[in-house]
């Protein structure tokens, strides 16, 4: 618990340095979720938006657009259609996945049913759409229109890969960078390119959001065979009971004895999954060093993150910024 | 049969005037389905595509553009656009319907799974916004991105509903507007602002479009209680097992005798259907001219369809819209 408290500071110093904004922010994702015609719109949206998310990625946007010195009203739009992203590929993900909990609470499929989550995960869409053209900037909107092809190519691939044991880390980079990261890297980019910023920051900051997406998605996948249910508001093992080929499992596999392979065969390829899998699988992970692999892989990418930074403004933003890529893998050590 | 061939002609005269124009689009929309990473995107997607649609909403998009002068490339962009929205609707549609088939054949929920269809749909959706901000033109992003949230509006509102008696005319028109109308009154005004057209004369598109777009559904919804399966290529009776209010229920609805009206509550708010109770429902309908009514509804809206084009250049490709919104009421005379 004083663990927990340490390790939020970073997100908690940003939160506190971007208030204002985040204010605005806020109010800007309220009033657009409305909708005069079917409240069942602004019923769901608010279920998932006020379920406590720690506006991660609106965060990156306004602190990308302010450490590079910008002054107009823009950032705000761009930090909630990042939101409103966010929160239409969770229904719509919670669909696909048949998920019962997200964030500690019942998801909104399970509490309306799957069309409500399909049709309002579009009207957010549509609604961060709006929002993005409201900028008039076409770079932004070029950028963000890319970012949300390649989400929805990586939740395919992630569909298509599942349950198969021949999955590459190659494979498993592109649907990280199709889940977690494009959005992470479209965040922190456009808000340099609102702000005007010169190309090798807004280079840089694209950089920045990538390697922290990739950082994040492999921590959070270390945790689905790690954390408690308590810390990370879903159940250890989900990953393993869906029979996704994440990171730690991949290298697992990859050294696996020909056993232990038709123990993975079993489990994920056939999913006969009976009491104690979960448990085998750890102890196979462990055996062939492959928490420990992934651990180191997550710690390098937070490192790039950090190191991307070096050409933005020696400012205290981006000393928040610096700290934020190490705590996110603080989250696993 | 012959009736058939007849009532084609518009459509046909039409996709003739636009050959070259539809064989960029085609190539367009293949060209741009495709995903390097993902095959089941391409997959399902040409399913569908391919499936024998009229591409009927591309080419307002290309008739409106040419009719006004246009001669630049993004007509073609625009029509991939509106092609691929429409598409992505469609599979989010029959996901929130449970459907299993459309044009004639196995839907993609079927064939594949309800999570190829809601990812696949959401590639399109962004593979749409890239397309429409390849054309530089913020005003047609504007006009796309509103009618998307009014489509997904509207889908939402339709959910909602279902199964309520108290549904007026005024909650159907806002259902259609959304679920038909906004995205062929797009279709046709992007095309008018594309080519630069005059400001009566892009007011004058909207309304021929969401004019055609009502008729075009109110039609739609008649044929569910009369077209043959071969015909309209999905059951009769559809709306009816969906306990969905179209118009001709809700003007049978409003003239009921409380008999009748107790025969509503049980079959489409209680969903207690038994054998004979859609011809039950449509002798009530005949009893009450119900049929006959939203039938004069649909004429009316063609006829102003038709009226509004006055105001465009007097040439051939006027006259195909024009028949065109005769073509859409004369599948129920």
């Amino acid at each position: 618990m004083s663990l927990d408290i340490v390790s939020q500071k970073p997100l908690d110093r940003l939160a506190a340095a971007l208030a204002a904004d985040l204010a605005l922010v806020g109010s800007m994702i309220r009033d657009r979720m409305a909708s005069e015609h079917a409240p069942r719109i602004p019923q769901v949206t608010a279920h998932l938006i006020e379920a406590g998310g720690k506006r991660l990625r609106p965060m990156l946007t306004l602190a990308a657009a302010r450490l590079c010195g910008y002054a107009g009203p823009f950032h705000i739009h761009l930090a909630a259609t990042v939101e409103f992203i966010h929160t239409a590929t969770l229904l719509h993900d919670d669909v696909v996945d048949e998920s019962a909990r997200r964030r500690g609470r019942p998801t909104a499929n399970l509490l309306w049913d799957n069309k409500s989550s399909v049709l309002v995960g579009d009207y957010l869409f549509s609604r961060s759409f709006q929002l993005m053209v409201e900028t008039g900037s076409l770079r932004v909107m070029d950028i963000l229109a890319n970012a949300s092809a390649t989400i929805a190519e990586g939740e395919v691939l992630q569909l298509t890969a599942a349950q198969d044991l021949a999955t590459t880390e190659a494979v498993y980079l592109q649907v990280v960078r199709g889940k977690t990261a494009a959005l992470f890297s479209a965040a922190t980019e456009v808000g340099g390119v609102i702000a005007g910023a010169p190309e090798d920051q807004v280079r840089a900051l694209h950089t920045y959001g990538d390697a922290l997406g990739v950082a994040f998605q492999i921590v959070d996948d270390l945790l689905d065979y790690g954390g408690s249910s308590e810390v990370i508001g879903k159940n250890t093992g989900d990953d393993f009971r869906e029979r996704k080929l994440t990171l730690p499992v991949i290298k697992a596999v990859a050294l696996s004895s020909p056993e232990e392979r038709a123990f993975w065969v079993r489990v994920i390829e056939k999913g006969d999954q009976q009491m104690g899998d979960l448990e085998q699988a750890m102890a196979i992970m462990a055996r062939h060093g492959a928490m420990a692999q992934a651990r180191a892989d997550a710690m390098t990418y937070a490192a790039q993150a950090r190191a991307a930074l070096s050409v933005l403004p020696d400012a205290p933003l981006r000393a928040m910024l610096e700290d934020l890529a190490d705590f996110v893998v603080s989250r696993i050590n």
